[in-house]
């Protein structure tokens, strides 16, 4: 069965391979500006992809944070394991024209099946399909600044007073392997592969020099009918600041001028929170509701009828009981309880099948239950008033706690969009 | 911060809920009956769900078998906890009406917001959306006709001798917590968040008799533009047999009247393929189509222009050496090479992430790695004909298997389709 024209010799062929990719590196590397200048030129590889598949990648601001919520999303954290500068802001220019690329249907770089003796370009896995308005945000990890007292990339003063490292929330039960990063990576697409794919040309562009560190998919509720529910039942969304008005905008998600580098960027928090849905499913519908703060079915807030009616946090029963209480996740997490502050909520629902477990609550069951729940994101101008705050009151207080445990963490800054012919990051490498 | 109408004591509220739960269960056993005479008379809960988004449940084959396939999957393999009989039945009537409410896109058992201070029948968190083609498959594995020599349900002597146990094939490394189960539930849709759903729901009604023992989730690429293609980049699913064929899907999938109480059902082996794709990724074009057997961008045979070109096996090139290699995937799995046996796929991709890993060839990476692959799902009239004999050819001889590992495994006997009144596995238990 051997094929005279191809030997099977894993270990002749893996060394040609590694030379492979070290040349396609190279090939890829003397591309990159033929292909930032003439990006418009060129003939988009998927010509169905219509103009309303697209989001633009060049701009003011990155997408993914203000763009119109996609279904699916692949979040992934790098550690950068080279020490040079010098090869950081390559692999910084390589994202970038990759993932304008991609968000324009286009392969991360052209293929040619003449040259078939070298890896391709692309996986090829969403060659003919629509990009699906994928947006691909990057954003900094606070130990790209230094790490272990190291500055590598001589960037430690230019680390911003807003990207704090978290604290530690009360509760908090952190896996090493889902938190942190130098860098986060977050595609969003309504077609999960093409979230996925960009991940992945992303994350080989940087093999050798920055490693994945974890990865984390999720997805939301079809929208077509209102706003989508979450996995524990609920409309999920209702309030946020409204993504057409620059004035909420600015005041709680861009950053302004004070940000230096980070103008026009916005700080990042994700968060793997794990959800007991066993334990969920099997407790009343009132108290679900007094949970959340609001109705289950009509997502009103409770007192109320609609959805969107306002939220009287004042109002008490005939017992001169709050109506939404005290420790309602709705109460804790509002503007109100907040001095104001709000922050922009993208949040997905994640599910990775079930692994044993036990439930931090009584009746204590260890099981196998399913390994699914939030994965959230929030934006703000800064996690020092935004997420930090609310999330504290939330960790203390929130009777949520009995369902819910956060096991991965991340903050990231994400700086600004980049304009044709620079990259992202160019603000604090340029 | 207190709540005086719901006091914050956790072991009292998990006490109420576990009763309640214990409740609910029953309230749904003593609503079967009704749901099943009157399933039609029902208003839908989804009143926008269009005829073209629901599947038909009720019928002479399952569903989820030859149905148009689905973009998402959640597949669960449970083990049965109870010993008794009459619980196990009762189990699979509940799903049986179950699995045909949520087809239609009703929720698991109606809800009633009414009845407040019981756990909600359903979790509602796809209340407003379509079915999108819901589908849910059931399959009886092994271990359910005994289990450590133990006939726990009297059907011992009923185990067909198509169910076989898999043998272990070169190269498998599977996980006991990706492999086996005494029962499996495959559900399919057009929404990822439905498949959940539906799972979860079933999870839930057998909560205290069968435990979850894994849970995979699944996706395939937009088929709008075409055959789509798998994680390495190559159409998938080409070659299959034609789902209009009732003479091919007879003699390959479907079980005759040969098979007692298996008749119309088909046997369903899952396959957990781990891919190696920073190595495929890294693997030279000309390589990647010999291991394949076809072209890459086209999907055609090696050798030939179109994809639906017929493959030639026995061409060569001038040198005499085959143009398809001996040891390529798709010469090994092609009907021509495994006496003209086919079976039926259905394939799915995985993506779960990233974790530490290390490859199982040169050059022996160790690092943190895609885990994403295929999910297999092979439909047939005898595994012993179908699923064993190719794959075993396969396990030994594909040169794929230098980027692929079989990590999860299962075997299950699919009953036929049930019609109103009855139950999945009324063939069997009834």
């Amino acid at each position: 069965m051997s094929n005279p024209k191809r030997p099977e010799q894993p270990a002749n062929l893996a060394r040609r391979n590694f030379l492979g990719a070290a040349g396609g590196l190279a090939v890829a590397a003397a591309s990159v500006g033929a292909a930032a200048m003439a990006p418009v030129a060129e003939a988009a590889a998927n010509p169905a992809a219509a103009p309303s598949d697209k989001e633009p990648f060049w701009g003011q601001h990155q997408g993914g944070i203000v763009t119109p919520q996609q279904r699916y999303t692949c979040f992934a954290a790098f550690d950068v394991t080279t020490n040079k500068r010098d090869e950081l802001i390559e692999i910084l220019k390589h994202w970038t024209i990759a993932a304008a690329r991609m968000s324009e249907g286009r392969p991360v770089y052209p293929l040619d099946s003449t040259k078939d003796t070298e890896p391709p370009a692309d996986s090829a896995d969403v060659l003919e399909i629509s990009p699906a308005r994928l947006t691909i945000t990057f954003g900094f990890g606070p130990t790209l600044f230094s790490k272990e007292g190291v500055d590598r990339f001589g960037i430690a003063r230019r680390r911003p007073q807003a990207l704090v490292d978290l604290p530690r929330f009360n509760g908090d039960q952190l896996a090493a392997d889902k938190t942190g990063g130098d860098i986060s990576i977050q595609a969003c697409s309504d077609d999960p592969q093409v979230a996925f794919h960009a991940v992945r040309q992303l994350a080989r562009l940087a093999y050798g020099k920055a490693d994945m560190k974890w990865v984390q998919n999720g997805f939301t509720g079809d929208g077509s009918k209102g706003t989508p529910r979450n996995l524990m039942g609920f409309k999920d969304g209702t309030v946020n600041p409204p993504l057409n008005d620059h004035a909420a905008l600015n005041k709680l998600v861009w950053v302004g001028s004070e940000g230096d580098w980070m103008r026009d960027g916005s700080y990042m928090v994700v968060r793997r929170v794990r959800i007991a849905l066993e334990h969920w499913d099997r407790s009343p519908l009132d108290f679900q509701e007094q949970v959340v703060g609001r109705h289950k079915y009509s997502g009103a807030p409770l007192g109320k009828l609609n959805e969107f009616d306002a939220a009287d946090l004042d109002a008490a029963d005939s017992d001169g009981n709050p109506i939404v209480p005290d420790n309602a996740h709705m109460r804790l997490a509002s503007a109100a309880a907040n001095q104001g502050m709000q922050i922009l909520r993208r949040g997905y629902s994640y599910n990775d099948g079930a692994n044993f477990t036990a439930e931090r609550w009584p009746p204590w069951r260890q099981e196998v239950e399913f390994d699914a729940g939030l994965l959230f994101f929030g934006y703000q101008q800064d996690p020092r008033t935004g997420f930090i705050p609310i999330n504290h009151q939330l960790a203390k207080l929130d009777i949520m706690n009995q369902f819910i445990t956060h096991v991965g963490s991340g903050i990231f800054a994400c700086p600004p969009g980049a304009q044709p012919g620079s990259f992202i990051g160019a603000t604090l490498f340029g």
